[in-house]
């Protein structure tokens, strides 16, 4: 390898400044054959520049990359673009860079974890509402980095997530507080990751019911791939079943938004026939009066870049994973069971 | 600077072999001292890990970085979450990784044109609607990389976009076509960004409105910060006016769906009392029922990729931009003016 760390930014210099190179490089080395003019026009744009040795030698130099790779599954989404920008303020604070990969199908993710093990490429990886099967555990181990998980539990690495048991239930204690109950259930499923071990937003419908002595109508339950598509079509076979449900627990706002408008086409009224509750508390929810459990995500993609901060800075250290609580927001979307019509 | 560019990768080797790095380096070098059995033990590992000498290393001596900068103001929503989606699937398929930046208030804007240009760390930058100004685009023509625009025209640089008047034809003269001449038009701007020049989409509503020989009425075009909320709230404001208009053209999708909510909550059936278009065809489009000018989002990502990997093995070429074709797509929420209440 050749010893010209400065070089490309040298190179800048004298463009910028028009002159050559070695013209430049004499002037920035005070060296003879310069006119001292040429030496304070070719320093001023050094100024300008901000002139620094190649960062990549700087890095190398000092065995860090000062980058870490985000490695996420679905870009278009409200939950995703939010935790990243989270993420991102923190770290470009840090002068940390981020390199993004974008893993939303299984080709991606063969590609993602055969290549990404051997390089040096990063400081550490954060993981995005990302399961990692074994196989891929034991690449992302051979890298021999800090490794968070951002979003969802995870039981290999320290994670910042919502306690999504906590969050469901509190969407279905508020239908039950209501009067609910028979209440459906929108659930949903990404085809192209592995399933969690337990959906928790699942498990708090089935215990909340439980606890009231609710039996659980299976035909009330509906576990779709996620998107508002489907979450409209699944509410059309809930307006179907005898007794129709008289509230609607879905797991996030986007499948709410579908049911809304399988409803709205449907013309029963939200809430007076029918009350909707979802989790997340998006735009979207604000948009649509939607009543929705409140998930902090922006400041999960901060705790998690502060998380890959701290072990940057402490080698070896293990950091405490974090579960950040989530609030109702009630809106115009759910009301007690039985609400007459409103008079116009 | 030391000459150690292979030593990191070497490191991971002997850790995961489970010997020295003396071992190691003995094993890969061939050289006295190493069993065979351990050699061949730490080949295999070699072998196992795809090693490399440091990337870092070995592109400071092609003087390439293999890295592109993708600056983008809004992750939280479909377009820009679409539009790096296309662009990472391109550049991650050709070895080029991605360097995100998010930039969504003028300060964060200062910070990176202020710390990008004289860092040798990409070798191009692709700028997402990104309007810059003059001061801006001086900064990065210091960079001395390639530059493209991804989802927007720009009379500075190479750009991939749609034909934003184009599609706002279409969604103004689908509703002219259908009878409509009294129109609300629900436009956005971006507090944290500098204004383009002229709103084509704005454009294409005053000039399919002349063409027809209808007066623009003033009191039913609001330009608002984006936002559902907010177009909400001015679509109350539209249903205040006398006479009341008969349909909504939105820039945007999610500002039909704040327009839709506030319809609803209003009574005003969708398309019997009034008629809503917009631009975008996100899946929100899908989920609502909206007509909308469905504009290829993936597409302009992937070929904004393609003009940078293109100006990268061609130095000092100037890519061609391009301009993609939109296309209406009709559901449920348009049709004539005066279609009669649906009878049950």
């Amino acid at each position: 390898m050749r010893n010209e760390a400065g070089t490309p930014s040298l190179a800048d210099v004298a463009r910028v400044a028009g002159v050559s190179l070695a013209t430049a490089s004499r002037a920035v080395n005070n060296a003879y054959g310069v006119s001292e003019a040429t030496r304070q026009k070719v320093l001023a744009v050094v100024e300008k520049l901000d002139f620094v040795a190649s960062p990549d030698a700087e890095r190398l130099a000092r065995g860090s990359s000062r980058r870490v790779a985000l490695v996420v599954p679905h870009l278009g989404r409200w939950f995703f673009g939010e935790m990243v920008a989270g993420i991102e303020r923190e770290l470009s604070a840090a002068g940390v860079d981020i390199l993004l990969y974008h893993v939303d199908d299984p080709e991606d993710r063969r590609e993602f974890f055969s290549r990404l093990p051997a390089r040096r490429k990063v400081d550490a990886v954060i993981a995005i509402a990302f399961p990692v099967d074994e196989e891929e555990r034991q690449r992302l181990e051979l890298m021999g980095v800090a490794i968070t998980a951002a979003g969802g539990r995870s039981t290999d690495y320290p994670y910042v997530s919502i306690d999504d048991y906590a969050a469901g239930r509190q969407a279905v204690d508020h239908l039950l507080a209501l009067g609910h109950t028979r209440i459906g259930m929108l659930a949903s499923f990404e085809r192209t990751l592995p399933a969690p071990r337990e959906n928790l937003r699942s498990r708090a419908y089935y215990d909340a019911l439980a606890e009231h002595g609710i039996a659980v109508d299976p035909s009330l339950v509906h576990d779709m791939e996620w998107g508002g598509h489907n979450a409209a079509l699944a509410t059309a076979q809930l307006l179907a079943s005898d007794p129709r449900p008289t509230a609607i627990y879905a797991h996030s706002d986007e499948l709410a938004l579908g049911a809304m408008h399988a409803l709205a086409l449907a013309g029963v009224r939200v809430p007076e026939d029918l009350s909707v509750v979802a989790i997340d508390d998006s735009p979207l929810a604000d948009s649509l009066g939607l009543t929705s459990v409140r998930q902090p995500v922006r400041e999960q993609g901060t705790i998690a870049a502060r998380m890959v901060l701290d072990a940057l800075s402490q080698p070896g250290s293990t950091a405490a994973s974090v579960m950040l609580p989530t609030q109702l927001v009630v809106r115009e979307s759910t009301g007690p069971v039985g609400t007459p019509p409103a008079v116009p």
